[in-house]
Parts: C-alpha cells; sequence; structure tokens
C-alpha cells in the first residue's frame, strides 16, 4: 500500500536560490481497479524545494509502494502530487504521469502546485 | 456510425484543482467523403476536466464508431471536439488530428475549446 | 471482404534478372475475430518477380478490403503471401505484419515462399 | 507555370471557432533562376479559416506547377503566401519553406499574415 | 507466482509453411530475490508454430504472474523459454530479455530452442 | 529526356585494388507514366570500379534529365542500372529506389549486376 | 583570410513584409589561435531582410575564407554577425555557431542584432 | 579537490552586445556521500559574459576536480554556479545537470542567476 | 586499482543451453596514462556462461576499481577480457569498449574469446 | 600536404589475439582538386593490429594535414589505406569515408585490406 511516511528529506543545501530539481522513473507500475490488470508508466516529478528535499532512494520506495494498489490515473497522479507537497511543502511542484497504451490509448496527466503566497 | 452517447463519464477525483488529462489515440481510421478510400490519422485530445472526466474504454469506441463513416479532416476534429465539450462540459479542451499523407500532403489539425468565466 | 480478383498485374520490364520490389503500407486494418475490436498494423510485402509485377492501386485496394474482415494476425500473414503468390506467381515473395499493441504485446508475423527449381 | 486559380475551396465547417489547419508537403521542387538546376524543399502551410478552406487536391496542383518555374526561395514563400491569402482570405495564415542544401548550405522561409481587424 | 497452466493455444493456421511469429512486451516486471526490489524489462518471443499457436491474452497474464515473484535475470529467461517449448512444442524458439539499469548496468539474456530433427 | 551520354567518366585511382564507392541523391523525381502526376525517391547507386569511376556532376544531370519523364520504378531502376553498367563496365554494382507513399504505399527497387568472370 | 566583402546581396523581394529567412551551414571550420588546431562547427544565420538578402553562394564563400584564420568561437560569431549587418542592414539578425567537443567540452554561442527604430 | 581558483578568463570581445556563451560537457563524475560510489552526469552551463569569458581547458579541469568528491547533486549543482558567478560575474547564468539513473530514477538539477541591476 | 578478485560468481541456472548474456556499462571512466586526464566510454560484455555466471553488482565494483587508473584502450579492453575469462572459464566471450572523442577522435576496441574445444 | 611519416605507433598489448581498434574523425576536410572548394567527411578506420597500433593524436595530426590538399574522394580513401597499411602493417583494414552532400547527392567510399598468409 503506497504510503507518504515512506518519503524522507534532507535540508536544501540553496534555500536562497529558487532552482528546480526534477526526478525521472520510468518504472512505475499499478493496477487497474477495474479490471486488477497492471498499468505501467513514467512519473516525472519536478518541484522548487523550500526547506527540505526528498531524499532519492525514499522516493523510490514511494513509488514501488503503488505496486499492487488498484488505482486510477488521474487519482494517482493527484495522490503524488498532495503526498509530496505535504512532506516537502515546496515553493512549486509539478508532477507528470505518461501510461503505456491500453486498448490502443496512451495517456498523460499533468497536475501542478504553487505555494500561495505569504 | 459515431455518437456522443457512447461516451461514459466518471467524477473528475480532484475537482479543486486544474490539472490536464490527455489521451493518444495513434489508430484512428475514418473514410473520405469523395473517394470513398480510408483516411489513417492519430488524435490527440487534451482537456481540463470540470465535474467529470471520460472513460479511457467508452472513448475508444466512440473513436471506432467513425470507421465507416465519410467525413472531412476539418469537420471530424471538430464534431469531436463538440462531442467531448458536450458530454464532459470541461474547463477548457483542445483537439489535434494528424493524418498520414494523401497526394504527398500529410495534415494537421488544431481545435480548442475554453469554458467561458461565469 | 477480402478478394485476390481485386489484384492487377502488369509485365515484368526486367525479366532477365533477380531484382527485388518491395510495398510498404502503414496503413493496414482488420478485426479482430474473437472480440470485434479493430486492429492496426503495417504489412510489407517484398518480392522478385518471374512475369509479372502487381500494380500499385490494386494492391492498395487488396489491402483496403480487409477493413472489416474478423481475421487473426498469423491467418491474414498467411492468407496474402497465398493470394500474391497466386496471382503473380513471383520467383520469390516475402510478407511481414506488423501490429500495434493490444493488452500491451505487440506482434510481428513473417512469412516467405520461394518458387520450387523447375 | 504556376497559377492561383488552380486553388479550389469549400465551405469552412466550423466559421465560429478559430481553429488551425496545417499542410505539410515534403515533395515540393522548383528551379535555381541562375543555374536552372532542380531546388527541392518541403512547404508547410498553416492557417485559421475565414469562410473557406483549401481543398487538398488543388493545393496539391497548385504546388506541382512550380515544377519547371524559375523562381527564387524568397520569392517562392512570399509568392505562395500571397495566391493562398487571395484565394482564401484567411484569418491568419504561415507558410514555410525548407530547402535541401545547395553549396553545403540548407535554408527555412517563414513568411506569415493575419487579417487586419475590422 | 508464475504457471505455464495459464497459456492457452489454437491451431497453427499454416502448418505447411515455417512462419515467424514475434510477440513483444515492454512491460515485464518481476522481483529481485537478493534485494526483493522490482525489476523492470522487455520480452521478446519469437517461434516458428508447428501445430500449435499461443493465444496472445493467456501470453499476457502469463507474464503478468512473474510480477511478485522473486527470479534472476538468467534463470526467468530459461524459465519462459522451458514453459513456452513445453505448451507449443514449436519447430525453433528464441526468448530475448532486456533489462533497466540496475547499479548503472543493463542487461539483454537471449536463449534460443530448435526442435530436435526426428 | 533522360540520356545515358550525359555521363561523364574518370580513371579508378585504384584498379588493383576491389573497393566500394556509393552515391546517394535524395533528390530523385519523375513522372507516373499513368496518372502523369510527379514521383520522388531516392536514388542509392553503390558499385566496385573497374576502369572508370562516374564522375559526380555528371551524375546529377543524368538524374536531373529524369525530371519530366513518365517511367515506371520498376523500369526507372532497371534503366539506371542499364545505363550505368553500358557506360561504367564495373566489376558489380547496385541500384536502390526508394519512393514517397502513393495511395499510402511506399516502395523500394533493388537490382544489382555482377560483371560475369572471364 | 575572411572578408565581408565578399557578401553579395540582391533586392529583398517582399520588402513590405516581415519575414525570416534562415541559412544553416554544418561545414564551418577556422582554427584555434591558441593550439594551431582546426575547430569545426555549424554556422545558422536567421534574419528579417531590410532592403536587401544575401545571395547564398557569395555566403558560402565568405565562411570558406574563415578556413586558415586562428580565431575563438565567441569572436568569429560575434564578427559574422557584425560582418552580416554591416552589409545586409537587416531589420534583425540571429547568429548561433555549434561546435564539437575540444576536451570533451561542446559549446554554443549565441549573438543578436535588432536595428534601431528610427 | 574542486576548487575555483582552477578558473581562467579571457576578455569578452564583444562586451557591448548581451549575447550566450554555452559550454556542455557531457562526461562529469563525482561520487556519492552517502554510499561511495560514483555519479556520472552531464553539466551544461550558459550565461551572458560581461567583462570576461571562462577558458575552455580551464573549465574543463575544474570540472574534473569533482571526481574523487563526496557530494549531493543538489549542492555540486549550487556550487559550480556559485563558483562560476564568483569568478565570471557574469549579467546572467544558468547551470544544468542531468545525472544517470540510480535505483532507476534519473534527476535533472537546474539552478540560475541574475546580476541585480546596479 | 582494478583487481579480478573483486569479481563475484554464481552458478549458470542451464548449463544444458548456450544462451548469450549481455551487461552493459554506459558509465566507465578511467584515466590516460599520457595526459592523466580522464577517459569516459561504454564496456559491454557479452558471453555464453560455463558453469557460473559474473554477478551483477561485483561486476559494477570491478568496473569502479578502474576509475584512478591510467591505461590505454586497447589495454584495458584486452585486460577486462582476461579477467573475466580467468574468473568464469566462460564457454565464449567478447568485450566492447566504445570511448567519446579525443581530439576529434572517438574509438572503440573490440576483443573476444572461444574456448578451445576439449 | 599530408605525409605519412606523422603517423607514430607503439606496440600492440595483446598480439596474441586478433581484436579490432577502430578510430572515427568525424571532422575530415580536404579539397576538391577541380572546383578548389572545400569537402567535409568523416573517416573511419578499423583494423586488426600485428606488431603496432597507431598513436591516436598522430593520427589526427595525419588527418588534419589533408585540411589544404586538393584530391577526389576516391584517391584520399585508397591513399589512407594505402599510408596506415605501409607504417603498422597491420593483420586486416578498412577505411570508410562519408562525405556531405555535393549537389544534391552524397558519397561514401569504402576500401579494405588483408595481409596476404605468410
Amino acid at each position: 500500500m503506497s504510503d507518504k511516511t515512506i518519503l524522507e528529506t534532507f535540508p536544501n543545501p540553496a534555500t536562497d536560490r529558487d532552482y528546480v530539481i526534477e526526478h525521472v522513473s520510468p518504472e512505475f507500475t499499478s493496477m487497474c481497479p477495474k479490471t486488477g490488470q497492471p498499468d505501467f508508466g513514467e512519473v516525472r516529478v519536478s518541484y522548487v524545494a523550500d526547506e527540505v528535499c526528498v531524499e532519492l532512494k525514499s522516493l523510490k520506495f514511494y513509488f514501488n509502494a503503488f505496486r499492487n494498489e488498484g488505482i486510477f490515473y488521474e487519482a494517482v497522479t493527484n495522490r503524488i502530487l498532495d503526498d509530496l507537497v505535504a512532506v516537502l511543502s515546496p515553493r512549486k511542484m509539478e508532477v507528470v504521469t505518461q501510461w503505456k497504451p491500453r486498448g490502443g490509448l496512451s495517456s498523460v496527466i499533468t497536475a501542478s502546485y504553487e505555494k500561495p503566497s505569504a
């Protein structure tokens, strides 16, 4: 079961500067909640860190935890964004998932977040 | 015969956020209304959902229904946009069709819609 | 319904030489006999003509006639080879069909023929 | 000799919407007016139609008519734009020609038009 | 757990001819038996059928059953070959697995079988 | 009108060695003898010279001379081979023509020659 | 020695319209002033002509004249821009040079000019 | 140990113009501070010089000095930017590092600087 | 210092069959013994195992140990082959190293081994 | 002027084994002897060394020496082969030159040598 507590962080080494960190996993898999068949995709996370950055190995374990979970494309994309925003509290973040064809149709879902100005 | 009642929907799992859903079918075919010969193309639909999302399998069946229908490139592109807007009432939508060469000429048609602000 | 009588021929302009003619159609479509859903693929025919060559437009019409026929990948490949061998009586021929993914699996079928030496 | 009267039109099926129609011919050829040698290129026309769209086959014949005409890259690009604007009266149009290398230099010419607001 | 009894067959439609059938799944995943982490790869099966062909959907389910099984690259490749040979008794078969990088190293395993002549 | 007397030669600078010379023209055009419409293709000539090599500029002019000639794919390929063999008397030669799609079908014709051993 | 007087011009055939002319030479070479070793690159010039266009063959000769001249990447890029602006007096111009790796480092220099409004 | 005093400069040959200089090294390597294993990446530096440009060979030596240093992706990217800004005092600069996959995840870090207006 | 005792093995799971195992590392680096500068390349090892296979993680550590060793392209390729043959005693093995350009020249070295028949 | 005495050698580190060394220079340039204009190409040398290997930097200087020499494609290819065979006395060697288009025609010349068995 996926779980945001898997995610670990480390202090942003350059908090005085807005810079972009992108991590791409071409090896994402989850299950279709309707058919029980596996879905395969790529997840791309890019963000501007605030106080903390996500630790790479924990991000991999977080992604792996979706392996046997039934969840729709649209839902998993928004869940990853919500979980990472909750843990990292970034200045900005975008999550893009690209899915291999099902029934001849391939899909891309793109969701983003921007921290409200204080 | 193509028919928008084929399209099914499910509730948007993240209505509080504008995010982009894209579905690509590289396997679209219809007929040329002048020559009766088949046309082949790719259809790309991207949209920001409002209350509902389109169900993937029903979208495939909706596209398949154009298989033996005679219709021009410009008309089919606008029809797909009109049908999907009618069924989904999205915040924004774009439909792009790319057609394999006929007489050495390949074509791309791009039509888009934006919901009027209330 | 597909039909080999659609195929037309013209005299081979260089019967004294073995040379290779290849025609590729990236726009082949037929129907799955089990699900009734459309299949999409590319057909590649290469051959060494003997007395006659296949006329290009008639080959296109021959391919188009499979559009609404339910037939398996393995069967359609062997049928195209059998039909073209029957009509052209070539010295050699190879037919390759490449199919877009179904259930995440894409397929390629390759069948060939060589005229028995007299 | 090229001639804009070759171009035929049909009514725009969606006049209430600005949408983009693009036609690409990778098979354009004309003659160099200085050397008499053939030039080869690709012509890309994209436009937002107003009342009429250009018929695809007539566009092909229009392009073919440049085959034995001596004309510079810059001139042919502007002529195609002028001819299509005269016949279609589009809301917007762009013509791009890309030319194969001559003397090691390849060239791209891009000209565009926008209908003055009433 | 993977299981060759999942595999279904149908009669070869052209037993009089040696022709090649290839199925490619870019969506294969199993587990590393040492680390418990998922491995991702592509499986390519090509064969000359004898009496029967493998049914495509059952092949997909057979591949899916490796999803949560811990098995080395070399072992899984030979197991797929052994299982398919046992069920199909083909004239010839080749199995190729290509694996995404682990520790910066990507791997390809290729195993093949040829039916002994009678 | 195409004409092999356009071809010029120069002495082979290394007659004691069999080595391969290949010239590729991606800018070949001729006319379809049935429809009068232009065909576009690429011509690839590779050969082992005997006493003479073909001069590059004359080869270009020889190709250009097909520009307004109506001739089938199969015939033009064999004609180019026959003309070059007649003028160069090479040890070996291969001519490959690749044609842009017509009616969705693209074609490749490959013809070759080998000098009989004395 | 490079020399801007090599450059020839011809009248802009469409002075009433801002359109873009781009010429690309993938065959540029000069010498490193420090090591005396050759540098190899691609030069890309794009501009909006005012009264005159640059003649293609003279541009080639102008580029060729850098062949044995020792000059740094940054200097040659700005010199080409200055020379072409002096001769053509364009409305806008951009020069991009892309250089093959030296010591594992490849470089791209981009300089542009815009005519001051009167 | 990396050290910004390795970097050498030469006078900007065109200080009156804002133009972009980009250097790309696809051969960057450092060490992971946690595992001690090597990381491999590409570093891309683009900048608008003010008074001085960076000398190419010294930039290569500066990059090479990270070879046996343990440092995180985010830290090395910001350090390169800080070092180059300190030495060159550029008008603008961007540093992009792209890293080969670790645990199936590849990363890209992008940091930029703009000189405050006086 | 590189050292073949780093290499670990595990029993070949299919000794009754000749099958090919290939491991590719695009992240190889060593030092030029003349200049002391780093070289970067890709190492590709393919082999038919006899009694044992090489363990992947140990192969990675073996490659990493060349990081600060001065050695020529030709020598390192033959050394890797000799070391792996000594440890694995394979039926066949091929080692290919591809090197990034130095002085504009890129290199590929290919060495192979076949076990003498008993 | 090109000169084979520029070439330096070092002892083959593995004389007991036939292995292949390939060096590729994508930055070769010479002059056309007829027009005086520069030609640009790529030179690919692959060989099985006997007693000596060619030193990489000297090979680069040897290639650079053709920079201002007028020589035909066919002649330069055979000259490079002859020079390298004379200096290295290899077991086998192949030289391939690929030339950028002139008059729309690109060329590839391939010459090879094999040491006579004793």
